[in-house]
């Protein structure tokens, strides 16, 4: 699959991983499949076809890797922890999509559009509960409280997004602080948790740079959604400020041009509306100067790295965070 | 306040309790005041008001009266377990109140009839995650254990009311299965938590005779929803049949009258129909026999307290049974 690998950076970076990561990868996949089937409840299902639908296992990645990084790869930790994140992780998206109303996920149909608002609403608390559970199983307190934290994030961040829907004086600072805590918390924490066992230090380190790449990622995600970008978003252009969620590229081509400023996002109509405050925020060269931030995390996530770990120890994180770009850009 | 007590059997209990029982409740409202007015985001103001909002509190008060029976009152560990079972009550309630669409919880607004759909989600995510925290927080990982195994119960437990929803074959068994997963799994964790330090005898046993209250609590509601009894339970009577949960009472009148087997929940037609369903299940003696049943509960609770305790450390744990009894019967 050699071919395959260098077009998918994602790929290329398993390739340079090894067995061991693989392994590590392979076990967590198997034991989130354990963990929703063995559920032992109606809907269970609903769960399950959540996680089975896939995505691209991101934070599950960002585990085992910090692992790698830390020397800490072996032992059941990695995989509880990568189970762990990928579940907080599925509940997050099962609760939005309640909130979005949303009908497709993964190009699956979503569990609030087949099962409704009450299958998803518990499917979204017994996952969470699955993933507090898969951790509490390893006698460890303090991945708990990690966990604990970034979970605390994403309700927040989804709490801000929605306190912040449709209003024209979202400052980037306060953007950047909901990216933080709706994406980038959960990053920090899965590096954090991989990394555990290899001491505070180096988990510290890494959750940093994982905070970086978590923006990156978000930024590049809110680029995507104005851009156009269905095959990597799955959602239409234009998504965000239908749902009046506003992203760095509005903030920014507001201020170069007052007749985006002047949009009221709640009386946009309709698909044409829609398009064409994307193409107008895209003439101001809000999306360049916003991937251009994007890799400025990237960057300084990177060279956090340096600072951290020998070159060695860093090539496969390093790749993660090229791969962060080169699936967003 | 003694006039008081005699009427209110929790007051009644309070004041059996003594300074220590009083304390730790004060400790554990401050406690739970705080953690919601700390939790530093937008909309923390839905989750406060939902805490504020009271309640019986009567999860608190089954973590600390089982704390006392144990002899491990001091400390902060039952405070913190107090306010951890109370936050995911809370919780579930912010979710269930979406599903239900309910406008009023406790005689305020709900969290989604006041801030919308999504701010509800976020509101019970957010309370989920402080109830874990505040547990890691601790220390130990077992009540962690023992908090996310309900947590996962009461997920399971709407989900299954869910399934089930008007299906008129749901038998005795099943919907007494529902109740232990979404009620009585709940006052289990709160007694297990509250005597953990006591050791694993104290706090198995008395997490029996939880459930056996839970069931009891539980079926003791489903009764007054059909009997009417708003002043309880801030609902209108027949709230489970507009929603098609099927209950004890339902199951029981189903079996000794045709009429009431035949009718199809989903074709329920406006207030009239519903009243007249009730009054037809109260016809068949179904409400007594299921308050026997529910009675049946408490008195092999307070029996399993019999072979845990001795008769001096037994006799708040006791009221509290009698206490669940007097204000739903």
């Amino acid at each position: 699959m050699s071919t395959q690998a260098a077009a998918d950076p994602l790929q290329r970076l398993l390739d340079r991983g090894g067995p061991a990561v693989g392994d590590a990868l392979a076990a967590a996949e198997e034991r989130l499949r354990t963990v929703v089937a063995d559920a032992g409840v109606p809907l269970a299902p609903a769960a399950a076809e959540t996680i089975a639908a896939g995505g691209k296992r991101l934070r599950p990645l960002l585990v085992v890797l910090a692992a790698s990084a830390g020397g800490v790869l072996e032992g059941q930790h990695v995989v509880r922890a990568a189970v762990a994140v990928e579940l907080v992780h599925s509940a997050t998206l099962v609760h939005d999509d309640i909130v979005d109303g949303a009908r497709l996920r993964r190009g699956r149909p979503t569990v609030v559009a087949r099962h409704g608002r009450a299958a998803a609403v518990g499917t979204g608390d017994l996952l969470f509960s699955r993933a507090f559970a898969e951790l509490a199983a390893g006698g460890e307190v303090e991945p708990l409280r990690i966990l604990t934290r970034a979970s605390r994030a994403l309700a927040a961040g989804e709490l801000m997004q929605r306190e912040d829907a449709y209003r024209r004086d979202v400052s980037v600072e306060r953007y950047l602080r909901r990216c933080e805590l709706k994406t980038a918390a959960l990053f920090e924490a899965a590096c954090a948790l991989g990394a555990l066992p290899a001491g505070d230090d180096l988990a510290g380190g890494l959750a940093l740079f994982a905070r970086r790449i978590g923006l990156a990622f978000q930024l590049f995600d809110d680029v995507l959604d104005v851009a156009g970008g269905e095959e990597h978003t799955g959602k239409k252009a234009g998504a965000d400020l239908r749902d009046g969620t506003v992203t760095l590229p509005l903030i920014i081509a507001s201020e170069r041009d007052g007749a985006v400023a002047s949009v009221d996002l709640r009386e946009l109509d309709g698909e044409a509306s829609i398009a064409a405050l994307c193409a107008r925020i895209a003439a101001t060269g809000a999306l360049e100067s916003s991937r251009e931030r994007a890799l400025g995390y990237v960057a300084s996530a990177k060279e956090q790295l340096g600072t951290l770990l020998a070159p060695d120890r860093r090539v496969l994180l390093s790749l993660l965070a090229d791969a962060v770009v080169e699936r967003r850009s």
